[in-house]
């Protein structure tokens, strides 16, 4: 037996980017259903940190999603860069007026699927998207099926993928589940979260000659550490000394406070865009759309800035008849997500050390920090980036 | 039967480097004997372009070396970086305050060499270095041999290393001829001289789908253009009107102005720096220290930057015999050419498309010009390091 449910947009996907479009669209009187293949408990316990831009945080509070961020966030004013031994640091607010947000990612997910559910918001969980249909009409659907086994139809105007790097609604978009572009590194993050104080006020990113190093926090008590390693590191096969030793040695004049580690990880770098962002009435957004390495902190930033030009195309569709926006939605996001993948790319570049990196790229890549760090106009053009451009869209 | 001269510092190498080098000395009452194996002639005639930075400008009008550049020379406000169809100019004067000067580099080489010569240089010509001895004492020698077969020995207080890629002075500093950092690249530039008009008023660097090209100029008659090719590439294998489509297709949205090619040459590309620039009493500048892609224009601006500091550090050693500025004249330079080959790498990789680039990796290198012309920050970095950093050592 299916269950058919009607609704104007059917959303797969119930992370930042789901349930933050779900939040606009309903400003807008826009009725959505959202469905996700997870239980709650397991999306409100899947701890991923994250670096909120300025324009990010403005999107989420100035739209009454959530505030959280400015009470369990921490405002940070730079960050380290630090080679030679030495840090350098980036000036946020003096080079362009900007700051980011640290903050638990986990915790505002918790306030939105909350504040969704109390604004009578249809999202339900442990529900798969099985496939999309009729796309290139008016009226797709996407056909799912519950925990308990029964199937859903969802028939709607406009699908939007928001459902993961593993995206289901891709394949409607795109005419395959993996095509896109893409790029491996040779490298992945060992991370660790600590009970300790912090060791810095703000994110270091030190590059030092046995590899990279990001020595971030969590809160007063509880920080969170990476080193580079290989993609093929077993996390558990290192002791906690080894751990210590291996991030103290790379970042060399800093002396970093240690504490039992109780979770580690091996973080795999990917650098994917679909081939597709749209097709007819099927959108994906977020990590179904893209995926970059962690290096430029722009994995969310991304997903909300999508999330916000589509819920201006939606509006203008839905609300006035105008599909203008949404043809241009694929041209329009893509200038700002390779922007994005190319600053990941070059941070990642910059500051770890490639297995097979030569003498010659090594201080190649000493000089090209010293080139950043010792300019203005380079330490800016970091700094805009890594704050976050402009978002289009707003208002 | 040898001949034995005497002076305060050997010169090997009479190109822009060592002939600016004795100038400054000179200047300061410091003698000089300088050789190089190429006769005259060759020297004058070897025709290569050049982008002088606005200090390599100022220091050959400022000490007297050379004025030509201000009257054959063309000041250059700015450059255009062309990609996706669209040209993008970078304003150097309202980025940096500062331009560039293209000029014909053996006009002023003629220059020097005559004004070398009035002034009773001892510069002798089709004299080969064959190997150097002593640069761990205060006098170290340089042995030779004339274009007639005669021994010539030249006692000094210091030698100088100018003499190129292939330098002879190397292997006396570093212990080796070919010892270095080094890069090498999977393409070459397909250089070509042609009769006709400008093309463009200032250079064009071009990244499309099929290559880079580089549209320059030499006069209101002649001009020179570059695209990119195979290594292996035969100059002579390509008709005048496939050399001509194949620029067409490098620049769309620009008409280049056809007319006949008369010189036709392959650059080949390599990133190189000397593992040692002094030993004791010896240092390598220009050329025999370092070599870097062209994309950047940064060769003889960077053999200029090495010369100014080498003549403050050899009129402090040898005029009040404080060896400090010799002892930290590797260091010093280093900075310099590090950032040099780090600028010249990040154009050419900004610019050329490799042959084993994916589909992410060009849309990438899109991305990234976008992120730089889009920026102005990201334009004042490119416009600093083309028009090039602050001289140390001036004055």
């Amino acid at each position: 037996m299916t269950t058919t449910v009607r609704t104007r947009v059917a959303i797969v996907g119930a992370g930042p980017a789901g349930l933050l479009l779900s939040h606009l669209l309903a400003a807008a009187g826009i009725d959505s259903v959202m469905i996700d293949q997870r239980a709650r408990e397991e999306i409100e316990s899947t701890i991923r940190a994250g670096i909120l831009e300025q324009g990010t945080v403005d999107v989420l509070t100035g739209s009454g999603a959530s505030d959280r961020v400015l009470r369990d966030g921490h405002r940070h004013d730079g960050i380290e860069l630090r080679f030679d031994g030495q840090g350098h640091r980036i000036d946020f607010p003096s080079l362009v007026g900007r700051s980011v947000w640290l903050y638990p990612q986990h915790e505002v997910l918790k306030d939105l699927i909350a504040a969704r559910l109390a604004a009578g918001q249809d999202l339900r969980f442990g529900v798969s998207a099985l496939h999309v249909e009729g796309v290139d009409t008016d009226r797709p659907s996407v056909f799912a099926t519950t925990a308990g086994g029964e199937d859903l139809r969802i028939d709607a105007e406009f699908v939007v993928g928001a459902d993961g790097s593993r995206s289901v609604v891709r394949s409607a978009v795109t005419g395959s589940s993996t095509g896109g572009y893409f790029r491996e590194y040779p490298f992945a993050w060992f991370g660790i979260l600590c009970e300790a104080p912090p060791s810095a006020g703000e994110l270091i990113y030190s590059n030092a000659p046995a590899g990279f190093a990001l020595i971030s926090q969590r809160s007063a008590s509880v920080q969170r550490m990476y080193f580079q390693c290989d993609p093929e590191a077993d996390p558990d096969a290192m002791s906690e000394a080894e751990i210590w030793d291996t991030l103290q040695a790379r970042v060399p004049g800093t002396t970093l406070i240690e504490g039992p580690v109780f979770q580690r990880d091996v973080l795999r770098f990917r650098s994917f865009v679909a081939h597709e962002l749209r097709r007819g009435r099927a959108v994906l957004v977020g990590d179904a759309a893209h995926t970059v390495p962690p290096t430029g902190a722009k994995g969310m930033n991304l997903a909300v800035a999508d999330v916000v030009l589509l819920d201006r195309a939606l509006r203008a569709l839905l609300l006035e008849g105008d599909g203008r926006l949404v043809d241009e939605f694929a041209e329009t996001a893509s200038r700002r997500i390779w922007k994005a993948q190319h600053f990941s790319w070059w941070m990642t570049s910059m500051l770890h050390v490639a297995p097979d990196a030569s003498d010659f790229d090594r201080r190649r890549q000493l000089g090209e920090l010293r080139s950043v760090v010792e300019s203005q106009a380079g330490r800016t053009y970091l700094a805009e980036a890594y704050t976050g451009w402009p978002l289009e869209g707003l208002g």
